[in-house]
């Protein structure tokens, strides 16, 4: 298939779509970013990657860090770890807090705020420095090296994200908090604020789109069966409440962040990685969207 | 692969859920089944059908009819569907009337109930005999015939299922019904009353399954397309809130019914029925969600 | 005190407020009411009675009904009347059909909707006429005779109000209706589409601000304990979610209808029934609303 | 009437009730209070005081400190407190975080956590020394001395109170507090862990009672009609959800705190202050309620 032309098709086709959303400017350090960039790369097995735009170009990946803190966590405590956060959709946004309270404290996914900041307490209480295991997972997953976090950005989370405060102080008076409330969430705003292009995210997507068959880090062990239900979590609760459209228009596991990132695999075939910073109502970026239903529609590539 | 080995092992395998859940008894008529009933049929492409136990056995396929019924619905009015119902997850179960309130009478996606009604109300308004033509339609993609309605299990349900009653006049009250509420309800309950065997469920679902190619049906016309995203559906929404569960266990687009039903597929390669009476809480059928998720770790097959 | 003049003085007041809110049109046959009515009556006990504007004007009660009504059950079946409904305020109007569902279908109060439902169904299976019966009781604590109900206004309801349709089959599905439902609504619709003028609405809540010393109907008996209640639950549910609001600025017992009447008492004091059909938007009278808080200032009398 | 008879004959026939509810023991310093505690006092205008039991006891108000901060904010910033807080009933009680996050962070009324977490904000904006004003505010009304924050309690809920941090931030998010998070909820705290005895208690609520006439307090000028207004408040929502059932059985305004200690007010003739550790599954005293029931009951004195 003629991978490079379909995305350079996109590019083309996004066009109309430029002018639509907005970026998300909550946190100030985010509101800086240059709403006219798009990036595409798509990194098919056993044949090679395909780039197009500002592919090359690092953007906080937010809550794509979600789909490898998840990894980290389930491969630390196994099954043990659906005891405190579950698999189910999360319905509507404003659900965020309401669900927590009919449901406990136990978050509805591990890719809502409230579930990856379970996660990120379960890292903390196994690992000795999660930090920077954190950034060597996802370095080893895709053979890059030289990730860093922008402080900045960390910083502007911790400083005006009173409701993610909120979040864990509730999670806490559940018992669904193990660690101090302000250095997991120091490690969570962390995680979020990790900078990636869209090619490096593509190649750690694909060890995803293997099953994992490339892992080779040491303390952390990932089994085909754990990467094939964290795609399977990323087709029903990747993109908030607006999975069900995604998984009925795109129909590949994927994950979005509000940094304008959106990730995307067909397994055993290839991983996808898009950016465009201009963000729909559900806090989706507008063109990634927009591109994969292009490009599964294109490629006529649904797994369904 | 050895396919009847396989389901002749899952049935060894399952026997110590057999005293697990039970029987719905909200439906009168329905309460009068024998719980210890267990039927599983696959239907691989090109290859053939492999069935074990109860297979041939009748029983009402309850909400299964949804995923025809929305088919049917989704090919009379093409895509002005999704203005009178959703496709995002409903979340948790009390949401059935909940959500219906906050999101002012658009059902969440067509295989809640509520969903279902409005699809039903579709049918009516674009068929002269929606009864005959669901009938008609199910016999063709499943290429047999004698179809039935249980007219006894239709009446109980209209009968006692007051709470269905209400759902439908809420929708009215929202403008999204435009027929009379009681023959609305009257083409839905029969929809669910539906009765078929393993066999004959697993024939229909193949449809689905090869994304619609066998179609010949002359008034209905589907497209391949409209399948994947039917299935698509199913694998966000086809469990109720259960569907997180289902995705994350077993990883095909499935749907159940409360006579104890499943039907799933694995797009290009089979579609399975299963029947096994007894229901967990969450209203799906014990030994059908275990012996799919038998099959798909015995197959090494989930679509993840 | 000069009630005369005070009640003068408010129909000046309330001038700058005729143009806001509208008239309820969702029952057709009450949208063809002529908005610019005002009326009020007050009775003072061992006093007299105090009119002013459109007071022996004709309007539908509404909602006002339920007070009556309660009264009626309460006396019929005692204490085991708060098994089926509860007295607690209803908070937000969404909550309709919410709280029923998270409540199990034991509606919060008998000035709800769900409430005044289950009420009416209460009357059906302890009087053989309740239609008549409820027109005898208001006549009988009012001192008038020649009440009638407006069958058009019934009619209209019986065939626009899905959503109370839905109400009843949801209260149906949970066992708090013992009666069936068409039947239950008709005589719901019934006692809303009551006619009373100000006049003969303050001389029936006289019965309430006297505790009831009045009565003389025969099968009925209320006790002064009985009416005090009453009295408690109209001060914290009387006006949907806008009660806090009512008792806080006005400080009286009272109870709302969408046909734009209020009334409220005194306790020990006097009674007063207000009529302005232009609504706010919480359902209640705009100019009555306002004209009550200018009496309980003017008079310098609330009960706090 | 004989008022020291009445109470004697409250503390003989509440016996068989001591054995109901729990202590709060959430909270680690307040669980060792002694739970077969109990005393209450009357305060009659014009007439005396009457008091039986452990009513010179001390123990924490709790919630009812919540009328005193109310009084203070209201005084010093006048009607614009409306903007922040409303003075609606708050329904049921997994509605606290549900609410705030469906009324985008206004809290119903100022008598819930969320509401008198922004009165203290408010009071720290305008006021130098908030925990000393609190101290001087109880004192001035009512006319004692040497009233002390238990700082122990205070700090205890500090420790543990991560529900309620969470509250704060989730206002803080809605931008309905101005001052720093942690040092409103220090203020909030210190505020509900006063001490003071049934006899004091019953002082400083004769000030309600008597529509404030004897307020002498400099800066804070409290009117009759923001008295009149606060008394209203109670009515509706002093007693969290079980508000109505208050209101309807017992029909006088006040304030319950889950140290154990109610606060009610006749207007015009008297103020009541009981005290009895033990909850009821409402958060309200077991002793207390039934108290205050009696207490309405023999003296034949409800305001309806």
């Amino acid at each position: 298939m003629d991978y490079q032309g379909i995305i350079e098709d996109i590019i083309k086709e996004i066009q109309p779509f430029t002018s639509h959303g907005k970026v998300a400017d909550y946190i100030p350090e985010m509101a800086k970013v240059d709403p006219s960039k798009f990036g595409i790369t798509i990194d098919v097995i056993d044949e090679g990657i395909y780039s197009a735009g500002d592919a090359r170009e690092k953007f906080s990946i937010q809550s794509v860090s979600k789909v490898f803190s998840l990894t980290i966590a389930h491969s630390l405590v196994g099954e043990s770890i659906w005891e405190r956060v579950k698999v189910e959709p999360s319905g509507s946004p404003f659900n965020s807090l309401v669900q927590l309270e009919y449901e406990n404290g136990i978050p509805r996914n591990p890719f809502i705020n409230a579930g990856a900041i379970v996660i990120a307490d379960i890292m903390l209480s196994n690992l000795p420095d999660s930090k920077a295991s954190f950034i060597e997972f996802v370095e080893q997953i895709s053979g890059i090296s030289g990730l860093a976090y922008n402080e900045n950005v960390a910083k502007s989370e911790m400083d005006s994200g009173f409701r993610n405060i909120a979040l864990a102080y509730f999670l806490k008076s559940y018992g669904n908090l193990d660690n101090d409330v302000m250095e997991v969430l120091d490690l969570y705003f962390h995680m979020c604020a990790l900078e990636m292009t869209c090619e490096e995210l593509a190649k750690a997507f694909l060890f995803y789109a293997k099953h994992g068959s490339s892992i080779k880090f040491d303390t952390i062990k990932v089994t085909p069966s754990q990467v094939k239900r964290t795609n399977a979590l990323m087709q029903t609760c990747g993109f908030y409440d607006e999975s069900g459209e995604f998984t009925f228009t795109v129909g590949l596991p994927g994950k979005s962040g509000v940094g304008g990132g959106v990730a995307a695999i067909y397994p055993q075939r290839y991983s996808v990685a898009v950016w465009g910073p201009k963000l729909n109502k559900k806090g989706n970026s507008v063109l990634g969207m927009k591109a994969l239903e292009l490009l599964t529609s294109k490629s006529e590539m649904s797994i369904f």
